[in-house]
């Protein structure tokens, strides 16, 4: 049996690079080899043992690659071409996918199960690996125009489609105020994705003075830290009284609860966080229920389309991710990224991961 | 000076008919004779001292009238003329009205606050009285087509176009299946409006039996009490997953939470409830903020337009709010009236009060 | 080889049952033996010429069935099931599908073709046979609740789910004036769907008066016929100035002249014609392109989940679509039920053919 | 009488500076001294006799000045504040408004007519003069703030908010591909705006040389020019198939053919062009009525909300509208002004008129 080398998850701080199994394409399937991978924030949740997956499973999400094998029922791709895939890989055909919710794909036939689209890495094995299998593979590879390299796509896969979703799903209008809390990655692409569409003031708040000016050169106006300021009175005297859309970007109750607090009447809080016990809503920043305001939030959109419009915007130079790709890694060293990742060294955003 | 009864507000438990001074319109004000309005949920609660407004005010913001005297500046409109007034009064020129949230209307020069335009018996004198001042009158009067009696028009002023706006801010689709939490007047038209805008399975939720039988009368496919059931489960059972749409018509941790759980991936809860304290999102119902759900609010919506196309509902046998109009006072009376209606006494769902 | 009856086109005015090979279902494909199905008024313009097909094509789009055979690679059904399929059958994993335009499926490789997700009875064969190989199955294949008959859902396939989407992709809100023009079965279900949508006041427009008792029957409050008087003139003053949304249902220059003239300063033109030759907008109708006027244009929307929805709308006794079926014949005298269809004998609506 | 200089309209082809009655406010009316204005083509239009108003009236509607005067109830403003006025002055309390539709403000109480919210140099006195008499000012006086200056703001009130419409109208998203049709000032405008929504690829179509240079500034990028090449062939090649949203800025035939035949199925044609005579919508261009286009047209959106949004998008530096002010006149030299951009000489986009 032909195998692999792929970084393989065991238990609560147990993973590494090992020899598995090549993957094979079935009907509708392909495989690639994977020329480029990142880490995310969920794999550190998952290594923590804060995030179940089984054991045994490889990690993750975010793959740029080579078609190797392409199983039968594919058309219009060649072994060769480059693509990529997102970190979600909605089937198109199920209740989830057919209602335009596609990053909910996962319908059973008994009924809907939350788990959503996203597989590699949690229920299949995931991108950092030599080779991965591409399930839906004819609604999920995007090929690559020649002149992109990997680097300026891989974090397209993940980061950059659900933090320009906050942008999307908060509704963000011409000459609206915007306020993003959090500037990590996905807050860094939140504020990239209020910026491409048109939003006038973008506030950025966080507390590290490096994501900061991040944040500023990624498009944000103002930059605000809590630690040294009282940010829902600044945003709201800043925004003439409250901004239209805030995009919280952490999944925190402190981020949320400022993001609520610091709306306008008929605001939208456009949530990304992924959120952990309870989450409250104080009666007086939700305006007790008629204050007009809408709450959304969005897992990250997939699909080759969604792949080839975020590609577009690189190609006609909209946006330029590459200073957020700060640390290059081998898969075999891949241990180290995963330290440097977890505790923040460095100044580190996104790693690149080469196998 | 020229007097009339009014009912006015004095302090928690304190109110009553009295002799009150008689409105003048001013520039853009019109004042109507009222010939018809009503008590709402919220004129309890300010009775009760649980909502603050100044004493000396006149209560009540749900009128019917005749006009009696027009301001300067109002074209279009003839003393006599019957018009409905909705219980929001937007100006249609700050702000918040040209941004579209003209229940939020309001705005001071120097800054939003979020008390909305909703000003009878809350900022200004009230409906339950023989004459009504009205703001902004050329935005707010809706003349009644002759063949519309009073009794047919009164409950569109508030709880009509809240519980409408259930449907219409939830954003129901033909076929979608919708949950509607609490059936008091406000719920039992959010039952109204899901079905108008073609929900395929209404399942309405409430412990009285009165309620749940006026549920089905008003549209309801499906009466759940949870007091007898697992209403979650069930919801989720007979929906084959989740609704589409959960409205919260009540404004407590009960049904918000259980409108939360049983909405589908990507489903909608639509809450019209006035809440008070904190409310929590718990995790798992929130599918820790990435099962694409969405929070919508809706404050009443009001002015003219909004008001003449609820009559043209009325009109064209849409709907028929008759029944929930299940008793009449005289408004001299109007204190048996509250009575009443706060211990929920007989079965009333709404009181016509006629001055 | 395995034969099957099915009635085959061969060329302008030349068509009828005979013998053909039976259909095998390959990889992510069923097959069905249709039970009910029906003749479009595309499939007079096919058989007239009128629109060009491959000669030896079957006809028929609009099927009801119990699965037969099922290929690999579907899951979820069982031999037997019995199941409704769209005249549009949308794959779910093209540009056109992830971009929400599923019933635009078929983009090549190469880019976009306008042939939509039309396949039975035009590049596949169609359902007017005793079995039918239903291509992306598991995107098409909507089983039926074992409550509803065949003749129940069979017009759900496609003239209910472009009738409806007249008034869905119209935008009708809660309250509106809307005017369909046409009442044949697409425009009859226009009317329904407007009717669903909460429209207030529905203006059915036809010269036939079979056809305008059905459209009261179907939900109008007020039918026109164009050679009896104004209709635009009538329109504009029964509606207070105009619609908001116009229904076009018939393809001619006319009616579409009509729907344009009879909205109000930004209302919408919700076409669902199919048009022959140059269309004019004449200056004025289009108040010279600043009246905020839309013109939205629609195909039958498919897909499983489309049925599924639609269904449940019969299911909860929301619409009652049997009134439009108004003949029955066997698949072997299937000339006949297109003669009889195809000069309007008889008052007829829609039949329903049998294999 | 106090009297002032304004360039009034006497008949085809004859007008000019003369002294006028000063206008006095009114109740809800402002008085504003002139600054800065403009020449728009509809200026051209009425002056050669192409679109009629009344002899007598004086000319221009995009006015920025200073506050003279306050009628009765207006408040939050002072005599001597800086204002940007729209082009359109909605009343924000008529039907039409009230429905959202604000630039079609002038519903009579017997119906609607469709001149719309558009009142300066149409139906009321207009801004090239010294002084502008201001209807519903509570709604139209947009306060400048001190850091702008008029140059910066005066094309905001009409070319700008028209042409952004164009791309907001289209609905344009993150990523899509757009051609703007004709590079005049609004068609520049509306490839700011598709640049400011998110738009990857935007191609402008002129057959200026200058025009498309401008464009390129303006944030093009691809031009063409239809002398020169087949632009429906070569837009439909490089945006893979077809645009998201072809946006119409000219009026004529050609422009509005070769939008619809550029785009992608399920694709826009945003119309921002006035036509006259008949337009025609060819069959093959429209595929047939079932390509699920969609034409939308709109008038320019008015309101202070609006002029507000838009000076933050200048204030924040997101757009720089200075380089299309390419000459500059005195009120008194104004018939020089409309000579040259009439004959659209020197390369004139639009020109400062300084009273």
């Amino acid at each position: 049996m032909a195998t692999m080398r792929a970084n393989v998850f065991h238990s609560k701080g147990k993973f590494g690079v090992a020899e598995t199994p090549m993957p094979k394409a079935g009907y509708g399937q392909a495989v690639i080899r994977v020329t480029l991978t990142t880490i995310c924030g969920t794999d550190l949740h998952i290594v923590r043992g804060e995030y179940q997956i089984k054991p045994g499973l490889v990690l993750g999400h975010e793959p740029v690659g080579v078609i190797a094998e392409l199983g039968a029922g594919i058309a219009g791709y060649d072994i060769g071409d480059r693509v990529l895939v997102g970190a979600i890989t909605p089937c198109g055909q199920c209740r989830a996918c057919l209602s335009g919710h596609q990053a909910q794909c996962g319908q059973s036939a008994a009924g809907y199960q939350a788990i959503g689209g996203w597989r590699f890495g949690n229920t299949l094995d995931g991108a950092q690996a030599e080779y991965l299998l591409v399930p839906h593979a004819q609604a999920n590879l995007a090929k690559i125009p020649a002149e992109l390299t990997d680097e300026q796509v891989v974090l397209l896969s993940d980061i950059a489609s659900t933090g320009f979703s906050g942008a999307e799903s908060g509704g963000v209008r011409l000459g609206d105020a915007v306020a993003v809390f959090a500037q990590g990655p996905i807050g860094l692409c939140a504020t990239i994705g209020a910026r491409l569409m048109g939003a006038a003031l973008i506030i950025a708040v966080d507390t590290d003075p490096l994501r900061l000016r991040m944040a500023v050169r990624m498009g944000a106006d103002i930059v605000l830290d809590p630690k040294q300021t009282d940010v829902v009175a600044d945003i709201k005297q800043l925004s003439g009284g409250g901004v239209d859309v805030a995009i919280e970007a952490l999944g925190l109750q402190e981020t949320f609860e400022n993001a609520l607090r610091c709306l306008r009447p008929g605001g939208t809080l456009s949530s990304l966080g992924v959120y952990s016990g309870k989450l409250h809503v104080p009666y007086d920043a939700f305006a007790a229920g008629i204050g007009d305001y809408r709450i959304v939030t969005t897992l990250c959109p997939g699909g080759k389309e969604r792949m080839t419009r975020l590609m577009e915007l690189v190609r006609h130079r909209r946006i330029d991710l590459a200073p957020l790709l700060t640390h290059r890694f081998s898969l075999e060293n891949i241990a180290e990224a995963y330290d440097l990742f977890g505790r923040r060294g460095e100044g580190v955003l996104k790693v690149a991961v080469k196998p």
